[in-house]
């Protein structure tokens, strides 16, 4: 039995007795009380252990099960911000089964494992001991026979936590091309196609290269809808883009005259088939690969309905991908509310709303914030004003890290433009001004949480009683 | 028994047969069923007639009850695009207990009345014979005393249709500042307030000339949320701005040194006193004047949900209020079939949601579209890719008329940008272009209905099999 860090929010009583009735008080004891089981349901040590389930020599995750009796080795490898609880999870439940491993996790991580290598690596931008790591288990995965198992441990910051330019490649080279293309405006998918012709280990690389073992990945999504080869940019996951896709996003975005000669050499290569190409669907490899979500959006947010649930709300999940400008999705928060409100649409009081995913934000003024806050605060603009019921939205980062700010989120109820107006704010200035965070740092209405340690994206929750 | 006019959409047969499969020509179907059953639940004539029932003296209408006997006359007033079929459907209930009345609408409408005059005049700019008519609803509204009752029936365009700019103000001159204003970036709110203070009708005037009568103003809400003060600018509810409010509109957006003497003085008589103010919500008049929604968006989505769940869907009314940016609430519609697809919530397969409203587009592209087919655009871009489902999602404003096209809107399913993309159409770029119209006529996806005669903004409708 091993206790497991819960997640809080620090200021929870404050944010309470920032209701103005007691109503609107209960309604945001609930709201922030089914955040922390949000939160809590996707703590990744917590979901690994969940997940797997070992009866005798048989390790059973979701539908899929493996004899362990089976396999001559079981190696462990993978990465991200979750790496080091997914680690001490997996070795909880697999204990000595485990022959080998290594994952990489963020410089200053707390976790402790016995068997798996814990191998500290930078992000957001990548190192030379990511690179040292990454190869380590590159050369688990070669070693690896048909009769072994290779399970890799994926969760957000893998990419960067992973990096493995391929030979002749700097770490350096491909770094400032990546963000050259991130600023550019090429899309998620444009970026990866060149992100994964530059690699040795993503675009499924690490699962070719463990073949013929059996591979098993757990994966944490912190990408809305959980595209397999966009998290991580997917090592374990086939690739459906060529070295000619990626040159031509370079060229495109007139960023293939400034590449490093090194780059375009492997590029031009790849093209004329001196170099292999990423490993793609129909690869045998992938035959015996299980890439499996362990967690995602729709984990925290389900928690969060069950919670809400038992508490005798009536409770819908609405969606786990919301995304868009959260200016423009805060007033269709509001709009559900006020419906539940005047007519007991989508569900009748006590309601609870929910909507997982990650929104926008499109800075144009000069102030402090972040998306959920922003978020909050177009919806406190529209929310109808009853004195009868309470009405409260809530929308946070799982975590808890909200924009360039020390707070998760925000929440709001339909009292909020008033006290801010007694106040002398105007809420469309601050919010003109993408100043959300110093709006609600004078109401008070900040939700902090500090960094829980896990990321599935944003969770916004509307609760009328 | 009166046969009413049925709205039906003219190309249903090509929009079920534009499905791929049969799951989605059935989608498509019901889709198609469910939007004639909401645009007929709105028919005005149907509408007024069902709302109100006449029992022997006895006039019932939602809570309120009214006793003819113990008026002397009824009189009839009003004005807006649905004004022949409601004064119609109120002769059918009243007959001759009607002793006057007279209704401004469009030239060329079809309505037969025999006691209540059916004045045509101008929409949805103003023109003098709309002033003519509003003249002669004063002088109605003047006559009627303590005794009398007065019925005001009053839809969308109602604004247009009864002008009546204050004495010393030509029609040209208020027309003209009201279309700066509207272009100079104003709230409808803050151009509101302007208009009521130059109008002798508008802004409670109504109903304050009929005092002491009894008013009894019947609304079909073509604004969304109905703010009773918004739509056709209130004739019969108090306004809550004043002269000096008018005048600082004005000076806000620049166009106080730039409008008319005429106006100028009007605004400046009232801040001195010289003028009556807009009749304010402690005035007596209001006290006697009942303020009803007869029917409004809500009507029309909640037919809706109601006949999808008579054909065994999972239905709920998400909200009748959804306003934004077309282009970033698509993706939120298709985020909710997505979430129906993936993991049954809200609702789980057979599955219909409903949103009613109305958002905008700030048009950028030289494209020809309308706010429902660039909604419909935009969720087909983020639709998942299913072949065991069907997911439709069909948008269109009531009125028929969709942006500067004569389509109601569009209808979408999972395969729509492949089947554009097979006719080498880019999706996005007719998105980008604001030219969702050629999009969906290449597609022959476009709704056709024809001008519906009814008006209660936008609703869209996603349905998963």
């Amino acid at each position: 039995m091993v206790l497991l860090r819960m997640v809080q929010i620090k200021n929870k009583q404050q944010l309470i007795e920032n209701g103005k009735t007691e109503l609107v008080r209960r309604a945001r004891a609930l709201a922030l009380d089914s955040i922390e089981h949000a939160l809590n349901a996707v703590d990744p040590k917590k979901i690994v252990k969940a997940k797997l389930l070992l009866n005798e020599s048989l390790l059973q995750i979701k539908e899929h099960s493996f004899d362990l009796a089976e396999f001559h080795n079981v190696f462990v490898v993978g990465g991200g911000k979750a790496g080091g609880p997914m680690a001490e999870a997996l070795e909880e439940v697999l204990g000595s089964r485990i022959t080998e491993g290594i994952v990489n996790i963020p410089y200053g991580s707390a976790s402790k494992t016995s068997i798996i290598m814990l191998h500290e690596a930078s992000h957001p931008l990548p190192d030379e001991s990511g690179v040292a790591g990454t190869r380590l288990m590159l050369e688990l995965a070669e070693k690896a026979r048909s009769d072994d198992l290779v399970i890799c441990l994926i969760s957000g910051g893998g990419s960067s936590l992973m990096p493995c330019p391929k030979e002749g490649i700097s770490l350096q080279n491909k770094q400032e091309l990546t963000s050259a293309l991130l600023k550019s405006g090429a899309t998620i998918n444009e970026v990866n196609s060149v992100r994964k012709h530059l690699s040795g280990f993503k675009g499924g690389w690490l699962a070719k290269k463990a073949y013929p073992a059996t591979v098993l990945s757990l994966i944490l999504s912190d990408v809305v809808g959980d595209p397999l080869d966009v998290i991580a940019s997917g090592p374990t996951v086939p690739d459906s883009t060529t070295y000619a896709d990626a040159r031509k996003v370079l060229e495109e975005y007139g960023l293939w005259d400034k590449a490093p000669y090194s780059i375009r050499k492997v590029l031009c290569d790849g093209e004329e088939g001196m170099i292999d190409e990423t490993p793609k669907a129909q690869d045998k490899a992938f035959q015996q690969v299980y890439n499996i979500i362990v967690g995602n959006n729709r984990t925290a947010t389900l928690a969060m309905c069950q919670y809400l649930k038992s508490q005798g709300l009536n409770t819908a999940l609405l969606t786990s991908t919301l995304e868009g400008e959260a200016k423009c999705i805060g007033p269709v928060l509001s709009s559900v509310a006020n419906e539940i409100l005047v007519s007991g649409n989508p569900a009748s009081k006590p309601a609870a709303i929910i909507a997982g995913g990650e929104t926008t934000v499109k800075v144009t003024g000069k102030g402090l914030g972040g998306r959920n806050q922003e978020l909050a605060l177009s919806a406190a603009l529209r929310l109808k004003k009853s004195d009868v019921s309470a009405v409260v939205v809530a929308c946070v980062n799982t975590d808890g890290v909200d924009g360039p700010t020390d707070a998760a989120g925000a929440i709001i109820d339909q009292y909020t433009c008033l006290r801010a107006e007694k106040l002398g704010l105007k809420p469309e200035r601050f919010l003109a001004d993408n100043n959300s965070y110093n709006f609600f740092s004078k109401l008070a209405d900040l939700v902090f949480t500090g960094q829980t340690g896990t990321n599935v994206n944003d969770i916004s929750l509307i609760i009328v009683l």
